[in-house]
Formats: structure tokens, sequence, C-alpha cells
């Protein structure tokens, strides 16, 4: 059984992972419980399932409900465990996070609606959130995806949603970095920003977020990872060095070869990456290569560009 | 049990209507099989269930049948019944397409895939709709809507679906009649083109459109149908007299209003709207007497704006 | 001298010409002359000098007035002599059209300001149009060029502006042809709306569009002539089949390959093209075969794809 | 005379002025020098004069070399100073930059053309910036600013004409930071990346940028040279608290009041600021009640939200 997620607990780095399925476009349950028990280990914070990179839209409800459980089964007490929802309707969306809290989420990563997107103004969403919030047993994070839904959340919605005791947070994947900052100057400290964006990763922690629910972070939880602490420990020359490098291979894995790409660059990495569903495309072997040299070069370390070493997961 | 849709029947005025929900936003299925038997006889010459226009992203696959079900069994043998398709994947679409052929629909009417925006690609699209329509018990229509997608169906990709035997035409409700002008001149003879935008329906029609699929239609087809039997009489003057009265009107029950628009249109002319679903709004008291106004201008008849006569329908 | 523009003057198919430019990128004058002198023959009702497609905004002050110059006087008294003009302020907008109308614009075609274009309020709009009208010696159309500009002119816009006396007109160059019929229902039917765009011509004149001013006409004043005979003579036919095989032409020397591309095709008929200035780019061996196939389909007579015959125009 | 400006003195905070108009909406060359005098003893590191904020597309030639002139004659040698330019056409913009360098430009800050922006491909920005900067006495700015030309610069286009010895660095108004950090990544260490972006200051900083020219400069500059201090001197959190009051104040004076809005809290500081021209619209009552608010957060210290001291610029 769940554990309601503090706001609190929600900092550091996430990873939103995709979905395996097999060669015949099946949910492969067992390639995914591997690749958790792979990451636990890694110092990541959480996870978020059926998120958009894990092809949420894609799947049947079925299918919805065996990932939130095979991860469920691998996913430690002392790790966040957030699934993806978000319906276009208030109450589909109202059941749905009844039911994936029922069924183990330790929170709701709840997307806007966006199919009837001229109607979707600030005030409609508000209004929607709320009536979720309400229903939900378990804390809602925002989640604002332009790039997928057409809609962005205000940096004021947000804070008047921050006021609800069970909105704990925002994924921000925009990147719209003064509206970040926007944001964080709005709502209370106790409110949980994180980036979905891995091009901003350092510059959000020093914005003020907490921290970061990144797609590249399944492949390069390393760099994320020293990022992050390089932040903390004030260390900016070393973050700066590291987001440097980060960058292009966020923007490959992510907007430029899409999940596809991201598969991929899993699979490089040793992890079961997998295919993606039609109309999705599978990297071709152009992207492959190109993902491979950036997935180097994001894990080589600093200036001097010396491998990784001690690392088990990269082939 | 239905018939196959042959394109030489896809023409026309058809009605994408509205799904009318009770003060709970339950599906009425009574009040929508009311509607459509007064619909019936106007003269239209079909339906489309579960359009955009039908809230279909809103409803549960139960609701989808209940909606499908309860038309179909007013839906007369000699009209055109097309219910609304698509899902974000190739496969859950073509599962789609099967049972909705099943439980009776004519012909399907299949959206874009639109969430990953960024990777659909029309040679993705073009994969996407030979598989579906491979899949199909029933010929499919294309759906091309952008501003609720984010994607536009090109004149090129229109052409090259259209040499599928099972792909018998295309609703495109985007504004670039450009764009509607190259794929006429594209694709082949049989193949029935409809505009889905009211403002353009004698625009469409004067470019070789065989017909349109029109929210506005669902309390206007007077006059849609006065604008097809007046470009069928080549009486360019009255066309474009009525179409100026359109415009407007179908401007406030799509763009303007919306949803909610449109079904306090329908309660203004006697027929069932209800309410939407939210995070959609209905319609305020001031959008409503605009659209009463419009409504009024619409169906006026003529330079000289006489009234409508022998119509039972409007109060 | 120039006499005032009435609007009832303003219809039929207008040349919105390029300047042609020498080896050394320097205005032609001689083959300006040369040019006009052999459309002046064709049927067209008119020229506008310095348009968008004239390369007003790459030409200094003295090269401007060259233009004027050359123009002015090989265009014939019945015919309708236009001038672009547009600066960015009012007060500049306001010298402008003085000074071109003392050079001999019969009116002038003023573009939106667009520069600062989140200030550019319809509101800002109509008060700049005002002040350039009270300032103009000759009549003022209106220019509506989103795709440049990033500022369209709505159509309220277009009919408050419609009521001052010395605004005769509006050149729509949008592809938004729902608003274009949108303005065609506000305007006294004394004001002269033209359409821009060539994928429109027929639509348009469907819709109740005097003319149009079109840059495809340099090269295929035939086809556009017409198409505008064909609409006058309600033979919907020809105007259609002949829309159809323009538009491919018109959006190649627009949109696709831009003046580059129009000053190719005009040498592809034998009239004088040259060079564009950079940072316009010309047109390259592939673009000028494509031109050629485009600007052959396009010239070819109805369905039967005879070829022009009594041309001596065309190589 | 002017001394070639070289790219190690780029950093730090420029200001970008408006140009004061009087009454009559002419140049006030008194109250130009009067302005920068004052600004003199502030500590930013040099001035922009007819950049956007200067609203050079609304001065005519002659105005240009009076701003020029008066700002030149008060701007001391240790100073940055350079002049805004870019025309439509790559001839127009060589003669601008070398008339402009004999006025006394130490630079030149060089808009991307945009009119014809469909046209302005990367390759045509590179062909322009190369042969405008094989031209120019003095060196060149690249200045990037989708927001008003349509137009952005990629990080590889930067790159690219970073080699050019005569281009020494970029001023980039886009919000698009990620896109600003892969420049960073991309160019050499002596090309000088600035900030146009008054909300991006601090994050701008953290990632690598030298210095800003900022609208907002103009009427904070404490704030601004304090985040700038702060974060040379590594104090991350008195430099996100100061950037998280100066944000909200940098968007009034920019997008939401424009120009209009810089020059009322020009007035409000104490300096000169006067009307912009038609068709750009002055700050109303409400705006400058805004304003006045949104500049004494932005000018309050720290988080106790002492006024500043010792300064006799406020009013």
């Amino acid at each position: 059984m769940a554990a309601r997620l503090s706001a609190e607990r929600l900092r550091g780095i996430l990873l939103p992972f995709p979905t395996p399925f097999d060669e015949s476009e099946r949910v492969d349950a067992q390639a995914l419980r591997a690749n958790i028990e792979r990451w636990n280990g890694t110092g990541v914070s959480g996870y978020v399932a059926l998120g958009s990179t894990g092809e949420r839209v894609q799947l049947n409800e079925r299918e919805c409900f065996a990932v939130i459980e095979a991860a469920r089964a691998v996913v430690p007490e002392g790790m966040a465990f957030i699934v993806g929802a978000g319906q276009q309707s208030t109450h589909a969306t109202m059941e749905e996070v009844r039911r994936y809290a029922e069924a183990g989420a330790d929170a709701l990563l709840v997307i806007t609606p966006g199919f009837y997107r001229s109607a979707m103004t600030q005030a409609a969403l508000i209004g929607h959130y709320l009536a979720v919030a309400d229903a939900a047993p378990v804390p809602l994070v925002l989640y604002s995806m332009p790039d997928l839904t057409g809609i962005a959340l205000a940096p004021e919605t947000v804070a008047r949603l921050s006021e609800h005791e069970n909105i704990i947070g925002l994924k921000d994947s925009s990147g719209d970095f003064v509206n970040l900052t926007e944001t964080l100057r709005l709502v209370p400290d106790d409110f949980a920003v994180l980036t979905g964006n891995g091009g901003l990763l350092y510059a959000a922690l020093s914005a003020g977020a907490r921290g970061a629910i990144l797609a590249v972070g399944c492949v390069a939880f390393e760099a994320c990872l020293r990022i992050y602490e390089a932040h903390a420990n004030g260390d900016s020359a070393a973050a700066l060095s590291l987001q440097r490098k980060l960058t292009p291979l966020a923007r490959a894995v992510t907007v430029r070869y899409g999940i596809g790409g991201l598969k991929a660059a899993l699979e490089l990495k040793g992890y079961a990456g997998g295919r993606v569903r039609s109309p999705l495309q599978n990297a071709g072997d152009e992207a492959r290569v190109e993902i491979a040299r950036l997935l180097t070069e994001a894990l080589s370390h600093g200036p001097q560009g010396d491998a990784l070493t001690g690392s088990d997961d990269y082939a």
C-alpha cells in the first residue's frame, strides 16, 4: 500500500521511465522491473510511471494497471512513486486518480487537459485541478507540458492551486524559464517545483527548484545527480560544465528523436529499451550513432573528459 | 447491422451531433434519439456520432457504445451513419474501428493522433492510416483538425491515402482554404472531400467539395441545406448571401463559445442541448443572448430578412 | 500627374511588380519600364510599385523614387498606379504617403507596421491608419499581410476604417478565407476588397471580392484574367479548373521560392527578372526547373491541356 | 573618436537607452545627454544607442545621427558605446554600419533582417552577417530578437559567425534559455554572449554569459548591478532574491507595457522619459501605478525589503 507523498520528499532527481514493449508491442513487465531494480541503487529519489515518456496515452486501462503493479512491487518505500494521470474530462480524471492511488501511487502527476484547447482558460484549469485534488486520496503534482498539450499553466494559476493542501508540486516541462522563476516567486516555500526540461536542470535548481523529473535521467542519472550535488555544494563551475554536456543528450532523447531515441539510449546503456508503439517511430541507425556519441559525452567526467569509472552500466 | 458507406453517398450536409448530458453530466440517450428523429426529416444526409463536437474524448468506453447504440437505432438506412474514432496508438485505433463497425457504424471518421505531435510526421501519419484502413471492416474518412490536434494532413498525404480502397474521404476542418483546394486537385474524383468549417461551406463547394460535416448544421441545417442547393443550382448570389449570415453563427458555436455555445443554440431552437462536461464551460447568459441573435440572423431569408416559415423548429 | 483613384476603378487583376536589379544589384529602370509596357496590353487593370514583392524594404529613398518615376512614365492614364508604403511610425508613414502621392501615385497601399508587434493592437492600428488617411493627398488601400508582419487586420478594424472617405480598399494577403468573407460582410459595397493570395483568387471573387493584387499575376496574367472573366460570366467549372492549375504556381513564386522564384519565372516568360538583393536568395537550378513546369501547367488551356496560342510571351 | 571595442570589454550591464521625444515627438537631445550623464556614474559598463528600445525603426536617418552624436559626446572613453543597426538588405546594412562607425560607434549591434522571414534561413543569415562583418570598420555584436523579428539565430549559426574576427559577441533577447546555453557551449571563450532578457539575468550569468544589455537596466541598474556582483561573488542566495524582484519589473517595461512603460518608469525614477512615437502607446494611469509598485519592489533591499539608501535617483 502506498504512503502519501509529502512535498518535503519531492526533491532530487526522479525518473519518468518509459514503458518497455516487446517485439509485438506488448508491455514487458519483467523488463520494466529489471530496469527499476538497477535504478534503485543509483541515488535517484523516485519514479514517475505512465508519464508522457511512459506512453500512457498509448496504453489501455489494463496495461496501465499492469505497469503500476509491476513498478510498485520493486520501488522501495523510501523512494517516491508517482503515477501519471489526466483525462480530458474532470470526472474521468477524478476516477483515474482514485484508482491509481488505490493501485499504489504515492502521488499523481496530472497533466492539463488539452484537446479542447481554446476552451482551456486558466479559470477552467483551476476548476479542473481543484475538483481533482478534492477527489484524490493521495497528493497531486501539477504537470505543465505545453509542447504536447498546447496548454501552459500560468505562474498565477500554479500559485492559486498551491493553496490546496492536496496539491504539493509542479512539474514544469516548458522551456519558459522566466515563467518558471515567476512561479517560484509566487508559490509557498513548501511547494515543490520541479523542472521537466533536462536542458534547464542546473538553471532551475539555481532558481530555487527542488529537483527534476527528467526523461534524460533514465540514461544519464549520473550526470543529473552530479549536477544536483554540485549545485547543492555551491560548485557552480562543475554544475555548469556537466550541464553543458547533458543538454545535447537531453534534447536528443526528447525533442529530436523522442521516446524512440530514449529507448535506443537505454539499450546502449545496457537497460531494457525496446520498441515504441506506432505511430511513434523507433530510432534509426543514424539516430543511434548520434545518441551513442552524445551519451558518451554526457557521461564523461569534467573538463578532462575522462570516462566514467566504476560504473557497471555503460556498455 | 451497418452497411458499408460508399464514397458516392458521402455528400450533402452531415451533422456531427453533440452528446446530450443530463444535470449530472450523464449521457442522455433519450434526448439524443429525440434530436436525431427530428433531424431525420430535414434533408441532411447523415450523421457523425462521437466527433470532436460529440465530446468523445470525454466519454468512457461504455458511454461511447451507448451513444452509438442509441443513434444507430434511429438513423434510417438511407442516411450515412459515421462514428468518430482515433486513439493515440495505431493498435488501439485499429481495435476501436473494429468495435465501432461491429456496433453499427457505416464508416469511421478517424482523427489524427496528436499527443506526440513533433513525432507525427506525414510519413508516420501515412503508416498509421494505412494500418487502420487495413483493419477496418467499414470505410474510413480521414479527419484533419489542426485547431484541436496541432496536426494537419498535407494535400500530398491525403492524395497518397486516397489510393487505399478503404479510405473514401476527408473531413478538413482547418481554415486553410488553399490546402483544401490543393487536396481537391490531387485526389481522384470519387474521393469525398468534405469541409468541417462552416465559414467555408460555400467556398468549399465551389472548389469541388462534395459536402460538409458541420457542427453549426445541427442548429442551422436550413441555411446549410439552402447553401448546398443554391450552389447546386448555380445560384451564387443566394449562396453568398446565405453564407454571410451563417458564418458568424458558425464561429460562435465553435471557436468562440465552443460546444457549450452549440448546446445553448440547440436549446434555443427547441432541441435537447444540455450541459457540457467539465472542464468545458456552459454558455453564460451573455453568450446565449448573442447566440440567439446570430441564430435569428442565420435563419432569416435572403436579403429581405423575412423569417423562416413552415418550420416547427425555431422557438 | 496622378489622378485620385476611385474605389470604383479598383477592380480586376493588378500586378505588384518586382523591382529588377542588374548584376550589381542596382535598380534597372529600363528593364522595369520594358516589363510594364508589355503588361499594359494584357488586360490587367493596374499596378502596385514598391509592394512587398517590389522589395521596397530593401531600397533606399532615392531608389524608391526612381522606381515610381520609371513606372509612372509608362503606366497609362486608364490604369491604376498604386504605390506601396508604410513605415514603423505613423509620422514617417504620413510623410511617405505625401511624397509618393506627389511623385505620381494614384493611391497608396499601406502595410501595417509590425516591428513592435505586441503593441500593435487593433486600436493602435485604427489610430495609425486614420492619421495616415487624413494626411494622404490620394486614397489609401489597407494592406494586411500577416505572413510578413505578424499582424492581421481584423474584419471589424477594416469595417471601422472603411468609414474614412480616403480609405477605399483592402488588400488581404492572408490565407484566412473566413476572415476575408467576414470583412466583405462588414464593409460597404463601394469599399474595394482585393485578395493578395493567388490560391484564393476564384474563392475570393466568389465571396464578393472586386479583384486581386497578385505577384503570380506578373507571370500568369492570362490565367488570372481568365479566372476573373470566367467568374464574371458565371462559368464556375472553367474558373475552378484554371484556379487548380494556378495555385501550385502561385505558391511556388511566393511562399516556396519567394521573390527569387518570381524573378526566375519572369525570365522563363521572357520578361526581365534579374537578381534579388541579399540576403534574399536567387532561385537555384532545381527551383527553376520546377517553376518552369508549374508555369507551363498554369498556362495550359482547360482540361485538354492545350498550350496557350497567340501569346508572344512564353518562351 | 571611437575606439574598437574588444570582446574582453564587452561585459557587465549595458543600457539600451530609449530615445526621449518632446511633446511634438521630436528627439530631445538634451534630455538624452542628461540621462546618460547620470547613468555614467552608476557602474554600468556601457550603452546601446538606437536599439529596439531606442525606437530606431521609428527615426529617420538624420535623427539617428543626432542620437549618436548626442550620446557619443557624453559617453566616457572607458565605457562601451554600441549603436544598433540592421536594415532588410545586406547592402544597406553594410552602408549603415560604415556610417555609424564613422559617427563614433565602438561596435554595432546588428539585428537580424526579418521582413521576408520565410526566406531567412540560417544559411542566408550567415551570408548576411559575414558580408556585414567584412564591411564594418568596428566590431559587430549579433542580435537575436525573435519576439520582434520572428527570426532566431541558432546556436550553430552563432558558433559559425563567432569565427569571424570582427564578430565579437551576441545579444540574445529570446526567452529560450536552453538555446542560450547551447550557444555558450559552442562559441569560443573570448566570444561575448550577453542576454537581453531581464528575467534571465542571473540564470544567464550562471550559464556563462558575460553580461547583459537590458532595457530594465535603465531604471533598475542598481538591482542589475547587484545581481551581477552577487553572481561574481558566488552569493547565489542574494542573486536569486534580487532576480525574483527584478523579473516582474523587467516584464512590465518590455512585454507588458513596452517602451511606453519603460519611459513611464524613467520618469518615476527622475530621469527623462517622454512620449513614444505613434502608433506605440504611452503608458496609461493604471500602467503607471503598477510600474511604480514594481519599481519600488525591485529596488528594495534583500528579504528585509528595506529601501535603497544613498541613492539620489529614486523619487
